[in-house]
């Protein structure tokens, strides 16, 4: 395996379960718990064309390349995460298998043909931009975490495009926006299909959401899936989870 | 307490958390797990107006009747079922809490004005009216059932109509309605604010779900509350489902 650079304020993160390593940046970015759910919720296509929207530093698709022989594409507007996704996959040997395409979402259809994608994963901004959006903090974290630079419409709308019929859209995302994200995925003819709630513990409100559409597929058929639970009342990873970290 | 005449084939059965007594007859009508999560889900006004729709046999609002000095009013289209509500209520001696009203929901407002009501609580008929319908069954499990005699659209309109300012709509339905109920809510101005996720045990999808939506309010936040689980692994009740039906 090639040497890889890390550049100053870097480190490299293992999940455990996986080989999988990741190049991170504490001060940029970091992926967290939501990155691994989404990579693990949806069942990937066994072949064909994955594309990870909102990549960050590429960890969903990272973790993705494990459970499939797609390929792989992680689309990231910010040059320095991309920079550190592309530096992932040679750490991990995956160039025959994912590519980086450091670009606007929207730009998306400049670089694949349209109807050609199996699957899209994306985690994307979850906070609408309002009076509330620290606008002070890190220009990185404020893209990752804010609609600034591209928004739910956006993502529904060029997932209807590059999507083949019947493709699937995997979101990871905050149950407040909900309702925004089942209207706007219906407005573009992405049928809500799956649904899993996360709760941090039991007897706690949701504070994340998974859900999966199917392109141009009827609205019935929708399916609540189990609840996932972080946390044991005592702090501890539920066996659930500590799998999904650390393996069996 | 005066002597109540029970009808060829009817009991009385008793939910042993309250001192409520319900005349029950498995041939026309039996509440479920339904109403009781139901009338528990919602935090009821302590007085004012609450309206049960799609009443069946009075289930909801007996139940709910222990937790409010709200006046109670229950619609029932089915004459049967709106007599036997009727014999419940002196049962239980709420004739001074408790009326009904034996009509088709959309006639409502010929009874009680507009703007009047503080919260409305409908179990209603689950299941759209398609080529699986089995139009064989009894008509009164029929019309309990099937989105024949109303639907969701004339739910939410008369709520609509009904409810002051703010006043709330708390539905039980099932998951696969999901869509549905969210954009007809939001069709008719009612917005989504509380959810919960019923689930038959812990790793299996849900089957039921409970929505709380508010009169004229904005869209945000939605909250995803608990998921409530009915058995355990082995069967038994959940110690939630226990304490509602039995107890502490």
């Amino acid at each position: 395996m090639a040497e890889i650079l890390l550049k100053d304020g870097e480190r490299i993160n293992q999940l455990f379960s996986t080989d999988v390593k990741i190049i991170q940046n504490r001060e940029v970015f970091s992926y967290s718990v939501d990155s691994v759910l989404l990579s693990r919720f949806p069942n990937l296509p066994k072949r064909g064309l994955i594309v990870d929207l909102c990549a960050g530093n590429g960890a969903v698709g990272l973790f993705a390349s494990t459970r499939t022989k797609a390929q792989i594409i992680a689309v990231e507007i910010q040059e320095r995460l991309a920079d550190m996704a592309e530096r992932s996959i040679e750490l991990n040997g995956l160039t025959h298998q994912m590519q980086v395409i450091q670009d606007d979402l929207k730009y998306l259809t400049h670089y694949i043909d349209g109807s050609k994608v199996d699957m899209i994963l994306c985690n994307p901004p979850y906070f609408k931009v309002d009076e509330h959006s620290n606008l002070n903090a890190s220009r990185h974290y404020l893209l990752a975490r804010h609609e600034i630079a591209t928004n739910l419409e956006e993502i529904c709308q060029i997932s209807q495009r590059v999507l083949k019929s019947n493709g699937r859209l995997a979101i990871v995302h905050r149950p407040e926006r909900f309702l925004d994200i089942v209207d706007t995925m219906t407005a573009h003819n992405l049928a809500p299909k799956r649904i899993q709630f996360v709760y941090p513990k039991a007897n706690r409100k949701a504070n994340m959401l998974l859900i999966e559409a199917i392109k141009d597929s009827s609205r019935d058929g929708l399916k609540i899936l189990p609840p996932l639970f972080i946390h044991n009342q005592d702090g501890s990873y539920t066996p659930e989870i500590h799998e999904i970290y650390y393996g069996k």
